[in-house]
């Protein structure tokens, strides 16, 4: 008789496929797919949720999930199993029916955004808007505890051990350190002159570029591939098949820093190891973990002046009109350039925090009270004037900047800041076990990215955040770090 | 009480799911896929084919689909049940597990095949195509009826209605008519100047050639792509999803004959409706059918004197250093140009057919005759020296020339020989019925892609094909049309 926990195998290889299977299509949709295919692939796409969910859902997996848990497991098989429950309560309660509604519709609704996002028509995305979000909110109460609020439960989704109380204290300390120094920092006068990041930069030198980076820091090319899509984003299928996706505009800075922030997601990836790829603890530990690594590489590392120190003059050469004239300490100048603004992603590090914490407050009120799409772009564009002293002049600019609600993904934006201030706490850490800036400065970067391999990413799920977070730096989480890493290299920068 | 064929539906649909994710992941392998990818990939594949395979000899399937022969059906419905029955016979003679073992090995194959080309080295193949034939006879003989040859299964899986003999009439015309033919035109002694066709042709300028062409023939860039792989091939999603690749080197007339080509593919299957895609007679008619339309489109049309009265201009204007100075004539000369060769896809027209006949030949004596692989190599160089004249210097521009028999696909060849017969019928039928070349002259090729897709691309798989030629033509097949426009054709262009 086998084991229950071989017997599960089957049915979590066929799980895998089919969500390996949708991964591909989503790429294959945000990247190439010619733009009549969506209804057609949709189908298909949602038999595909569909066929998960019944894998998940069957009740001989559960059966054998619970039985398992009288077996002699290894941790990772024990993890497995754990991911596999927590999986299963999840989809149990979502009716067969709705789930594959919802999986039609998310395939489906990008297309849509992507389209009102280029029309910077709010109203062609606000009835899909609503659907997305009364379907997030439904789900959310099939799964809710006893008295458990519906954004906590998507929270949790995203990263354990965070709700909203715990997200109101982190988000009201930022709120109420750096609003102050950000004002501090402005009425200074200091400005900074980053006229050259932006001319006339071709999309193929920045695609070389970018390319020439991304190896930099670490990503595989013969594991991994970069396309171009509207929005950048990283995805795998599994820890040999890691995906990055940059855009480009006439801001150099814009795609290079986007395509180390990916890259970082993509190490993570690649270094999940073989024994735990294809299984259901074989990816990031969570959204916000993978934060942690993708800002720890674009901005810890990629806005550090010892990370230029050896390449300056390589990004040079290859724009020798742009940036000939241009000293290594005016470039750093200008890629820290603190300037509150629109766009979240491309936001500087010092201002970020505070578009997250307008995505946050708005969710909150999307979910738990009952705001109207309708009323978004007007509620959208006053807490940037409020936060950050600018407004958005069209919805583009504004609410339909970003993908996320679009793909169904509410719960998610916090995960950006708390990323964030892991890394802020990692990066304290580390710096005290080793000389982090003097191994930039002589391009030892490897060394760098194997203390993250070794302490984080060959773990793939096994621990939470708030765990790795103890495990590494001996530290329950503790957003001080954030705080003090920020003003300190902004109040240098800034001369504060 | 649901009717049988409405609870099949969701069958089909998950069949249906799988197959279509399958073409994307091959479809991703071929043009993008990071070369480590492999391995892990593979298993995904793996279980998506041992879903499609339960899926379709599910009991209940069989059950479900006698049980609908006895309710009233649409004629569609009828040729749905009735190519899901096929389906069904095919691989439920097959045990799961041997279908599951020749999955693997082909999945692998096709690399095998790839690096001992590389190599020049056939004994590092050898073994695997061995056991390739062995899978394909074994399967064969699950499948063949009373008397039945192994091969007369392969060619029915490729073109319903024609068996050995069938063939063995077709080629031995062909034979009989183009060998002594193609040496009266070779001893003619005229030769035809086409260097201008190589040279400084920048990738870049051939792509936006063949992007062009591509959409004058009638390729829709809304409901399809198009990107490079090693060798250009077709594949589709569905009717609004359909894609093409090329590659490109220092032939212009390379990769812009084989856009024309895979675009001949691509435009049957966008021309396929609604109603048809994503079921089981949702696609071309048969391999032969395909062959008759992508060769239609490359030879007869894209080859055509009168194609090019209006477009030429446009060509010259994009290589004014390499055209500037050829005249139409010689230009339409230079990409008719008859010279025996090596390699199949690159073949002439007129010596193209003998290429198949030669694979005809090889792989009747494989499967009927017991021939082992060793005998290959030098049976291949026999041969070509025999009907064409020329004999390979290795095995890469010999027998491992085509990725085919890597696949496990035996029967498939003689497609391509009845396609480019099946065509030349229709071409004779459609002179007659309007002012084919007046058309292609004053521009208006949408005029006989519309009389295409009114008579064969809109029936999908309701039809066979010489069931089409007898509803289009009024003649069953008869080779003698192919046989009177080449040698009408080359007899022209020599002068003989």
């Amino acid at each position: 008789m086998k084991k229950a926990y071989e017997q599960l195998q089957t049915y979590l290889e066929r799980a895998q496929a089919f969500q390996t299977a949708r991964v591909l299509f989503e790429w294959d949709n945000e990247t190439l797919a010619p733009k009549a295919a969506g209804p057609n692939t949709s189908k298909v796409v949602g038999t595909l949720s569909s066929e998960y969910f019944s894998v998940i859902t069957d009740p001989e997996v559960k059966r054998l999930a619970e039985e398992c848990k009288e077996e002699a497991l290894t941790e990772t098989e024990k993890a497995i199993v754990r991911e596999l429950t927590e999986e299963i309560e999840k989809l149990e309660r979502v009716p067969a029916k709705e789930y594959r509604e919802f999986s039609e519709l998310t395939s489906e609704s990008a297309r849509i955004w992507a389209e009102a996002r280029k029309n910077k028509d709010f109203e062609s995305f606000a009835p899909t808007l609503r659907k997305l979000v009364e379907y997030t909110k439904k789900f959310a109460s099939y799964r809710a505890g006893e008295g458990q609020k519906l954004y906590d439960v998507l929270l949790d989704d995203y990263e354990k051990g965070f709700d909203m109380k715990a997200l109101d204290q982190f988000f009201g300390t930022l709120k109420d350190q750096l609003v102050p120094f950000l004002k501090r920092l402005t009425e200074s006068g200091g400005t900074v002159d980053d006229s050259f990041l932006a001319g006339d930069y071709s999309e193929k030198d920045q695609e070389a570029v970018g390319r020439f980076f991304a190896e930099y820091v670490g990503f595989d090319f013969d594991r991994g591939v970069m396309a171009v899509s509207a929005h950048p984003f990283t995805t795998n299928l599994h820890n040999k098949d890691v995906r990055i996706t940059t855009s480009y505009n006439d801001h150099v800075d814009d795609s290079l820093f986007s395509v180390i922030h990916e890259s970082g997601h993509a190490i993570y990836e690649m270094g999940i190891p073989d024994e735990l790829t294809q299984t259901l603890v074989g990816t990031g530990a969570s959204m916000g973990m993978h934060e942690s690594q993708s800002r720890f590489f674009e901005n810890i590392i990629g806005r550090n002046r010892a990370f230029w120190v050896p390449v300056y003059e390589k990004l040079k050469s290859r724009f020798p009109g742009q940036l000939g004239e241009v000293s290594l300490d005016r470039f750093v100048k200008a890629i820290n350039k603190v300037e509150p603004s629109l766009i979240r992603t491309q936001a500087d590090e010092l201002t970020y925090s505070l578009h997250v914490l307008i995505r946050y407050e708005i969710e909150k009120m999307l979910i738990e009270e009952d705001l109207d799409v309708e009323e978004l772009p007007r509620i959208w564009a006053d807490k940037y004037e409020e936060y950050l002293g600018v407004r958005p002049r069209d919805v583009a600019e504004g609410v339909l900047q970003d993908i996320h609600w679009s793909q169904g993904s509410f719960g998610y934006f916090p995960s950006y800041a708390l990323g964030s201030a892991f890394g802020a706490q990692l990066y304290a850490y580390m710096r005290k076990k080793m000389d982090f800036e003097g191994l930039l400065e002589s391009g030892r970067i490897g060394e760098i990215r194997e203390f993250l391999r070794e302490n984080i990413h060959k773990y793939g799920k096994l621990k939470t955040s708030r765990q790795f977070l103890k495990d590494v730096t001996g530290e329950d989480f503790n957003p001080r770090y954030y705080v003090d890493y920020l003003t300190d290299k902004y109040g240098k920068l800034y001369g504060l």
